[in-house]
């Protein structure tokens, strides 16, 4: 039945909690990072290396692969864990916040029925509803399923995002009708801004639905503050039931998830690891890094001393820099790796700090070495 | 001392060899394929990887490498195998040939003491003589430097080859007394076009220098007809000894190494698997494909059905071409790995047929099922 969420254990000073997902491909515990492989493919990675880093779900969107190459070929080529040859869970967004973000504005037409918007490939008309978008997501046969949500950009006044949540709630209700793949969960997005009366509305009348998880959306659009996100996940939480998973969508900086955790979040996704990553920017302790910088030029230590993953193990920042200032793939293939363990393992970190309720001293520890990014 | 060459069998019916090849890391056996790491990194895949294809050397380019990260960089690392992490015998070429075929006709001056070029890079003025490739190679710490050689392209004329095959030769002779490095091997560089009496007189005089093994070049040029390189490589081969290894340069197409090894040629070198890799196309058994062709769009059997790369054990056509369509970094990587499995099992299977004195029976059976590659 797609996912089953267990509570483990509450930690004692904050609303962090340790559990655990059962899911079609194994049992994983959470808090969890997942890495996203937007066009069914964790961008450079093969599904053995991210199971090396001891990942669990990954993240694939459904507004690339509905685009290319189509559901349907996915679905004959047996679903997407046969597709792209990964035998772990795989959880698709609703194609929403891609409609919203990739669509300029002027090319999307938002009706009561679905949006209404244009190809970021070739400009074609196509037209979302929320039981196309849980169709396609049956045929993509990924694990969990995701609710087709409006996601109103960061400016939206009060009164709009009033409506949006009504009609959030409303594509809810319609996607989980059509939904129809009894090996997949299908969550609930909780939307309302920075604003703590619609956040409960929504957390409220979701939860109603009685979905098999939870989202926190509308936390990753331009512009957001780091203030109204927490505010949002804060104004969301006391709402959603202790039994079922809660996510937050699109979040994926270090600082974010500590305190994501702290406030009560189970799963975490961002397209960041890998994206630095191709820029030649890696995450470390002491914060950010880039390898553009000429300090890195002869030096012959690796990225991270105490770190296990692959690249750390084997190659120096010398040889990192040299990769990424000859633009080679390897340097973005090993920055993926090692960006992604961090994330992993600091979510490994977190659940260890739970079982021991030392979270806030671990967050403490984590902020003294750690700067913030330098843009 | 570099290398040492053993000739293990000679095949009855050609000139084709079986030998093996003993280095400063392993001994491995000939005719054999070398995949080409430019930049200290044969692109997108990782050094076990390369490993587990059954490779023998690997190939890095003096003349990128002198330019990022510079050979002083590589030096204090403890030298190429340790800043790539590679522990497999590496050969480095000699510069020569980037020179004359990045640098513009009007941008570089040929005079004795070596070529004055401009950078592809940022333009600036570059000097490269037979010393400063042998230092640079002495630096890099290849297991096999070659000598620093013209290359004259293919149109010219045959008093500018009769010149340039001296000047080779005495630049030879120059780098030999400049080379350094015990641990390295030194290769001397035949030239000469098609010009029987020209590659005649440049093997044996080549030959005189005593060097650790000897190239074939000027077969690589743009513009090179294949009965033009197959004469080259056939006025060679009889003035070259029987106890060094001979390496036919820049030459990778199944037909051409099939050819070159029924001509006596026991190493090859080629940047066209990784190459077309990146361009979405693939060797097989039937002759090279191209994934942008839309019939693979709903083809679920894996790119080559006999073949054991982790390409073709693990994914289907159908994916394959979805990786390319989107340009994912994921796409170059497969291919890359099945295009360089594809040679080395070719060299395998050529060994096998050598050892057997099949080798026309072998090139019979594949030319009958291999198709010209479509343009």
């Amino acid at each position: 039945m797609g996912i089953q969420y267990k509570l483990l254990q509450k930690e004692k000073n904050t609303n962090a909690r340790l559990g655990e997902i059962h899911t079609n491909y194994g049992t994983y515990e959470t808090p969890m990072f997942m890495p996203v492989g937007t066009q069914a493919t964790v961008k450079s990675l093969t599904p053995e290396e991210i199971k090396s880093m001891n990942c669990g779900i990954i993240l694939a969107n459904t507004y690339h692969l509905w685009l290319r190459p189509g559901p349907t070929v996915i679905e004959k080529a047996g679903g997407l864990h046969a597709f792209m040859h990964y035998d772990g869970p795989i959880l698709t967004d609703s194609g929403g916040f891609q409609v919203f973000s990739l669509a300029k504005k002027k090319e999307k037409d938002i009706v009561e029925e679905g949006v209404h918007f244009k190809s970021h490939i070739d400009g074609r008309d196509l037209f979302l509803t929320p039981e196309k978008s849980i169709q396609i997501q049956n045929q993509l046969d990924s694990d969990i399923a995701m609710s087709f949500d409006e996601c109103p950009p960061a400016s939206a006044s009060y009164e709009y995002l009033k409506q949006s949540v009504e009609r959030t709630l409303r594509w809810a209700a319609r996607g989980k009708k059509a939904h129809q793949n009894p090996r997949q969960a299908l969550f609930g997005i909780v939307q309302g801004g920075a604003y703590e009366d619609l956040r409960k509305y929504s957390a409220i009348e979701t939860v109603k639905m009685n979905f098999d998880g939870y989202s926190i959306g509308g936390v990753a659009n331009d512009g957001e503050s780091k203030e109204d996100m927490y505010k949002a996940i804060a104004y969301s939480i006391p709402y959603l039931p202790e039994d079922k998973v809660r996510y937050l969508m699109g979040i994926g900086d270090p600082l974010d998830i500590i305190e994501g955790v702290i406030l009560g979040v189970d799963i975490f996704d961002c397209v960041l690891p890998t994206r630095i990553a191709r820029h030649g920017q890696a995450f470390t302790r002491d914060g950010k890094i880039n390898f553009h910088n000429a300090k890195y030029k002869e030096d012959f230590t690796p990225l991270e001393e105490d770190c296990d993953c692959y690249t750390c193990q084997n190659y120096t920042k010398a040889y990192l820099r040299h990769l990424v200032m000859t633009g080679e793939m390897l340097g973005s293939r090993l920055l993926s790796i090692h960006n992604i363990r961090f994330l992993v393992k600091l979510t490994e970190e977190l659940r260890e700090a739970i079982r021991k309720n030392q979270l806030l001293a671990y967050k403490e520890q984590f902020l003294a070495r750690y700067q913030m990014p330098k843009k």
